[in-house]
């Protein structure tokens, strides 16, 4: 494999050892010590591609979104029809199977990391308010949306909607199965929708 | 002050100090030395009160709990008409006003520990879904709800809303005033019922 690319799997394979260090014992357990002995690596050469923990957690987050961002490119590209794509975008927002279940562990071990850290300064920067917004959007241009919906208001409420689902599901995943979870967003956007 | 009930109050006051600990640094910082040290005690002195720190935290969560329950109490014994009831009940579940706000980041943190720390077996005890369904039950009975809504779903659906917002509100306090909070929650429930 040429080294650049070879550089860039061995940083993510330690961004996946650090999701799995979180997914056992939350943030607290992802020490760099931790972490290099999770991937299998010393610490010298965990160094060698993150020189601080602040950077490997960076990193491993954005690993995160931009998997999630993929997913839904995915989506978009099949042409589904307005309702049916809004409803698929939105539901690679929840974490449904085993990989979107360690993501959204992470996601959320993180952002409580930085809230702490950063406090008052703290901006969301996920982008999961702004992809609720587009497709509520996209449901009013194309004429599906329900007369009388207030576009900001709507938004909050499905963002507060998919970030409780994801939350109940991490918290009772045998109550809210991957199935049970993505009916729930699926039938809520049903009742945003004209007939 | 009666013997006992001074050991009571001091209790809550070491409680508080915990909740202060939480709100500045999360869970992460909840140690025995750190509380005592907010709650001006010494190791030894807190250690009257509290053998562990597990028995502390316990404590400090209940005491969320209980005064979330009692100001629940105050409200349903106004006599408010069911929807407004409801909505006044429920809005108690949200972190409006700075006191809730600090409840809602301590049992926030702490459910996060118990998951980390139960993993599978960990069973949310907060109460708040039974809250919500016992209001949605209500409405209905008194002929409030829309036809055709599925309880158990309708449930899921406001619970997961309650939870979201609350989290939002956290995490960006400047966009989600608790004015503002409260305004969407109310929405939500009009749209529930009949005209």
């Amino acid at each position: 494999m040429p080294k650049k690319i070879d550089h860039e799997a061995r940083k993510q394979d330690i961004a996946k050892a650090t999701w799995q260090v979180i997914m056992d014992g939350g943030i607290e357990a992802a020490s760099v010590r931790n972490i290099a002995k999770k991937a299998d690596l010393s610490l010298g050469a965990l160094r060698h591609y993150f020189s601080t923990q602040e950077e490997l957690l960076d990193y491993a987050m954005e690993l995160v979104k931009s998997r999630c961002e993929a997913r839904i490119m995915q989506v978009i590209q099949q042409n589904y029809p307005p309702k049916q794509l809004v409803t698929k975008v939105l539901l690679e927002l929840l974490p449904i199977d085993r990989e979107s279940m360690a993501e959204m562990q992470v996601w959320f071990a993180f952002t409580l990391h930085l809230k702490y850290k950063q406090g008052d300064a703290f901006r969301q920067t996920d982008g999961i308010r702004e992809a609720v917004q587009r497709a509520l959007h996209f449901l009013l241009d194309n004429g599906h949306l329900k007369k009388d919906k207030d576009l900001e208001k709507e938004t909050e409420k499905l963002y507060a909607l998919i970030d409780g689902l994801a939350i109940h599901r991490f918290l009772n995943p045998e109550h809210f199965s991957g199935e049970y979870t993505a009916e729930i967003l699926t039938e809520y956007i049903d009742d945003l929708c004209r007939e």
